[in-house]
This record gives C-alpha cells, structure tokens and sequence, in this order.
C-alpha cells in the first residue's frame, strides 16, 4: 500500500483562514483566533485526543477525531506549529506548545531552517528538518513504519505542499465564523477541484467537513 | 476506558431490514437481499476489508469502513453470520462463510447452543459459545486486551443485545432500497432515541449513515 499523506482536522473560517498572522507565546493561533471556538466542534467528542473527562459525543464529528491517528506513523508540521520562534533558535528549554504529553505519539518532523537537535517527550519525538517538501515527506515516510505521514499545517505549511503536489487527502472543517484576516488556506475550497474529488457533510455541530481526495 | 460494545457498518433497507428469513448456502443474505446493491456503498471505499484492487473513494463512506477495526478487539456475531446450519453442526470441515482470511483479525464468538471446537483462520479464531448475551460479551471483553467489541450482526443477535442494553454505540447504513420483508432492524430509526442519541447523515452515495450512541 501507498504511504499516504494526509491533512487530518485541519479548521477553518468560513472565509478560509486558518491562523492569525502574528502568533505568540500568549496567542498561539495569532490575534482574532479564538481557538475555543474554532476547535469547539472536536473538543465535544469522546475522541478528542486532549480530553481530560469521560464522556463526549460518539456522532459524526467523532469519526474525525478518533481518525487522528488511525495508520498514522509520522507527522510533519512547520515551524509555527512548533511554537512562536522565529529565526535561530534561543532558547532549547521551550520544548514547543505541545506539553509534556503530546498528542501525535510519533516521530514529529518540524520544518526549520535552523539546526537543533531533535528530542523525545513522552512517545513523541520532535525532529528538525531543513529542506523542500519533498525532501522532509521522504524522511517522514521513512519513519513510519509503512503508514501513512500526517501533514498537521499550519496554513503556511499545507499550502506548500499543495503546491508541490504532495498531498493525497485532506479532512478539513468548516467552522461557522468569519474572520476576515489571517494566514488563508484557500479563497474557496473550490479552487482544489481540479485536482481532487471533494465531498462536503455538514456537521450537526455547525462544521462543514470538507474531504478531498486525489484525482 | 470503558470497553463499549459497537455495532458498525450494519446495512439495512430503507424499511429496515438486514436479511432475508431464508438463508442458505447460496443466499447467505437471503432471498430478495443482493447484497451487491446493500453493501455497495462499503465496496467503492479505499478501505473496505475485501477490497482486491487499488483505488476507491476516500470520502465520508470512508470513514466508516476504515473505522471497522479501530479499537476492536474481538467480535460477537450470531451463528446465521457464520453459516447457515441449523441444529447440531454437522460438518466441521465447512468452516464459515468468511473463507481462509476472515476480516476480522481479532477472535470472534459465534452465538450458538450447539458446542463445536474453536478453530483458527489467519489471524482469526472462532469460538463457538452458549449463553446470554451478557454472558457472551463477558468472554468477548476478557478476550479483547482492553479494546472494544464489534457486536457484529445480524438483525437478531443485535435484537437481543439491545434488549439486554448491553449496545454502546450503534452504526447502521440505510441504503435507498425498499425490501418489503425480511428480518427487521426496527420499524424506524426513532425506537431507539429514548436511549440513544441519534444524528443521521447523508451521504453522497446514497446511504444514509445513522449513528446512535448511548445517552
């Protein structure tokens, strides 16, 4: 089987846009991003990766969280992702916005210009990797194992590897607000059907789950 | 965790009924069932278990045969899903309907009073076990290694489960096709909503994916 790379739970505005474009230690997804909204849809199912209570719902959306990690075996994210830095790295204590437990329970590959060595908190280990998309998703799928890579963005980052033609499937949500700027995924999800085959399933939660696969 | 007993991927008619009264070995649907119009839905996905040849779509239905095995650790399914013997078993040598690489790779238990030896498929084994479903599913969760049991089917056996409350999660396909008679599901979808919640989502391939889970 091919190892596929996928776009999983990826959300965004209803105008598109996936991250404020000045993020900080304070403000992870930038100004004018409340990210208890956008992620509300995900953080009320049973399978949200980050619940800390039992219970959650078991409907539609559910199958999109509990699919996170499901033949999953590394991720690749950009360096925002990661955290706020930018440029060389100062401080090597700040091991990124993830905590001690991180979601992802794979080899994570972070894409950086600036070297730093690669560490491992809990079953997640964070690399950093300089080089073009397809260099980074070669070493990706080399360490997973035969599965599939997740491309978790950020916006900056998805883009890139659509442009070199990388990415196999996307899953990503519709959120209901408008925000009017920010980093943007797409002026309309339109703008991906010459390439790929898109169903749209509106979500009872407010969510427009949008799913692309290849041509 | 819990370990929930699930139903998934169940297919019924539009007036819901999941099998014909009359199997047999040429029919092990029954007569009026073709289960190439039924299961339709589940064989165009990229990830239907019995899938022989690449390609498939990567869609809403997807998501619900990829989520087949996910978290399960052991099936429950009634003797008319394992074959359509009736009475003492007669022929061990017929070993199912499932052939030399049942899809389940987990052990599964075939409701029966009619002792006969476990036998291993692949990566398969069945057991073949007397009881009420309580005491069935005991065995099923002692076998599953802390994962979920997949309470396979058909009609009558997840009749008698739900009677026992003993169903976690249920989901059922209803596929736009009218059977008349048969063995019924429910007379509708609602009988379950005083226990269950219910969301119903179309999709584009013409089924309707109903997921119930536990209130």
């Amino acid at each position: 089987m091919a190892q596929l790379l996928r776009v999983q739970n990826f959300t965004v505005s209803s105008d598109g846009i996936g991250a404020g474009a000045d993020q900080s230690l304070e403000d992870p997804f930038g100004s004018g991003i409340d990210p208890g909204t956008m992620f509300a849809w995900a953080g009320a199912t049973a399978s949200w990766p980050n619940r800390t209570e039992p219970g959650g719902s078991r409907g539609l959306d559910d199958y999109f969280t509990r699919d996170f990690t499901h033949d999953i075996g590394a991720e690749i994210m950009g360096r925002n992702k990661f955290g706020p830095q930018r440029g060389p790295w100062q401080d090597h204590e700040w091991r990124g916005w993830w905590g001690d437990e991180p979601p992802f329970h794979t080899p994570v590959f972070v894409m950086t210009h600036h070297e730093r060595p690669s560490f491992t908190l809990s079953d997640t280990t964070f690399h950093f990797v300089g080089g073009d998309p397809a260099t980074v998703l070669d070493r990706a799928r080399g360490a997973a194992g035969g599965k599939d890579v997740r491309l978790g963005g950020g916006v900056t980052t998805i883009r890139e590897f659509l442009d070199a033609d990388l990415v196999d499937t996307l899953h990503v949500a519709v959120c209901p607000v408008k925000l009017g700027s920010g980093l943007r995924l797409w002026e309309s999800p339109d703008d991906l059907r010459d390439r790929f085959h898109l169903e749209i399933v509106p979500s009872p939660s407010g969510v427009t789950h949008h799913l692309f696969w290849r041509r």
